[in-house]
């Protein structure tokens, strides 16, 4: 049996539409975009309407897209770049942040800065009463996330951003596990800045975005030749960019269809599990939220997630046991301690994300051999105890 | 006509050997190296192999290759993050470093640092004198490039580290123009931490690396999920790595070769520019100092540098003036004017940097189309005035 790929969120298979129009630039093209001789030009123009594709894919003017190589990048843009101007103030985050928006957030701290985390509630939503306390303190810059990428859990962003205009702030949201899967609208979140990344929509690796409103005062990550306005100096990566905003272009016409298509496969995922509920404790964590139609995460009683991750993976089923990012570490996730989950039930977690390719008959051999192993293990388990 | 490439020191196009080898992860793999599946450990693997091409490339071990997503990433980390952490001493830079190490360093100056530029002589050769004068100062760091992008003249850097070294400070050497076109040695080189990057020696846009000698203090640029053992977080751009693997090992066994074919282009073409000496006054930079041998920076006395590029470019021949990621500017090089070249002369400049495919018969026809070009805008001068 061929492997099956439900980790998404994770990372995306690159598409072959998209490969098709970057291969010019990785076969034949050469040409450093600064240059002006004609293969200089020509990767200019590419880069320019990239740059098009993915303001027109997020509600966005081309002005206000700043390439980056990766969302990591763009998040570390977006809270050193803003915050080193406003030292003097503190920058929040929620609690449910990928370490690369929490930990530049801790890096300025060495700098002066102060840094507040923002909670959230048991569906695991902003506490927004926290966070107009919070901001009765002069307060830099907020960065809470539009989508999460363990639970899907969706944050009403402009709302929240209407809250952090009012107290003086500027305020950013990582949007990578956003774009492709719901509306994403830079002009109607409301927000200052915004990360949107290639590769979780099925782009090449290497790049990424910083979508930025053009008024607020930004210090460059990268200093040198001044490329992207000098908001962002090195080498263009022509190929990834030019992939990008193809990949931007399908990934906003048929993010309706993409969402209707992983709900059902959802559904069917957490029905089969509402069914194993019946001999063991089932709990998928965000159910009472807005969720991202592809995720769903979820823990079934008494059983390591990290470990039923890898009896799947021997069966060929690609899983996840909270993020792809911390999965280094076996910590539980901090997004499900932020929640209120124990520590225990935490440890169980599993994260399926669906793609387009998914198919109804893989949800039903993945819930086939999930319950097989989950059985198979629960057995292990008392035979030990 | 086909084009003429002569520009390999701005970017070189991707080896087809090297795409090759990077097909399988664009086409058909998926999987961020983080994670634990099948997807993820084989992404990991293809990462590590290229950490071994890399380190073997340039006499470093893996266990020093840092990935990066270009040089100018590799440039800031190195700079930022090393004088971060002794922030009360000086940076000392050259006069002729490309702005991707002198823009870090003055950013640097914003949070406490101060920063001291090293002159050069006439033959683009660093100012010993004013370096041993300059680290009797507290010095946190030394950034000296090895090879200049413009002129291509090579700095003794196993020299001067040797100097920073016994002043307590770190040596940094930006070595992108001097890998695959001379012997690159981190070890012998003596310093602490190298700049590499990958388009330059025809491998993928999107790779670069900073060696690192592991017993330096250095913070992250990219804080998140860890990656590259925390000191460079983002999802590793694993065909670009993988690319730039094998761009690696295919450079380092080819750099001899390499050298002696393109420096009989180069006195192909300087016989050329003397026998042209005759009629028009031509100077050629660093030309008394060791150069790399695909590397020719010349001007033609009351020619503007900028105007020839570009009449050059409409008969198909590609050639730059001064750097490529200062070309947006026309401020004349400030390599030639550290090199005490009148700023009117230093307009002139125009540099012809060769690849591996340039051929004699190329250089003979760019030799014919600069003669013919040159006499036409000289005659225009005439006209004009």
């Amino acid at each position: 049996m061929n492997n099956i790929y439900l980790d998404h969120n994770a990372t995306t298979a690159l598409d072959s539409r998209v490969l098709a129009l970057m291969m010019p630039w990785l076969e034949t093209q050469s040409g450093n975009p600064t240059s002006r001789h004609l293969f200089g030009r020509s990767a200019r123009d590419a880069i320019e309407q990239a740059r098009q594709q993915v303001a027109a894919a997020c509600g966005a003017y081309a002005s206000q897209v700043v390439f980056t190589a990766c969302g990591t990048e763009s998040n570390n843009f977006a809270i050193k770049g803003i915050s080193a101007n406003r030292i003097a103030q503190q920058i929040l985050t929620s609690a449910i942040e990928h370490p690369c928006v929490t930990r530049p957030a801790q890096a300025m701290a060495q700098r002066g800065a102060t840094t507040q985390v923002i909670g959230v509630d048991t569906d695991g939503k902003l506490d927004i009463a926290m966070l107009k306390t919070q901001l009765a303190t002069p307060t830099s810059l907020v960065s809470v996330m539009l989508a999460n990428n363990e639970t899907g859990v969706i944050q009403d962003i402009a709302e929240i951003a209407e809250l952090v205009r009012s107290a003086g702030a500027l305020m950013h949201t990582d949007a990578v596990q956003g774009l492709g899967k719901m509306n994403v609208d830079f002009s109607a979140l409301n927000v200052h800045a915004m990360t949107l990344s290639s590769h979780k929509i099925h782009g090449p690796q290497g790049a990424a975005a910083l979508i930025l409103d053009k008024r607020v005062d930004i210090q460059p990550l990268l200093h040198g030749g001044g490329q992207e306005r000098g908001l962002r100096s090195g080498t263009e990566n022509i190929a990834a960019i030019v992939g990008f905003g193809a990949a931007c272009e399908l990934a906003a016409a048929n993010s309706q269809n993409f969402a209707a298509h992983t709900l059902a496969l959802r559904e069917q995922l957490e029905l089969g599990l509402a069914r194993l509920s019946a001999q063991l404790r089932v709990t998928i964590f965000g159910q009472q939220a807005p969720r991202l139609a592809n995720t769903s995460f979820f823990a079934i009683d008494a059983i390591e997630g990290e470990t039923l991750v890898m009896a799947l993976d021997r069966k060929n089923f690609a899983v996840a046991s909270g993020s792809a990012c911390s999965s280094d570490s076996s910590e539980p996730s901090h997004v499900l301690l932020a929640m209120g989950v124990a520590a225990d039930s935490a440890r169980g977690a599993v994260r399926v994300s669906f793609g387009a390719s998914n198919t109804a008959a893989e949800v039903s051999a993945f819930l086939a051999t999930l319950v097989h192993e989950v059985l198979r293990l629960k057995q292990l388990a008392s035979i030990a105890a």
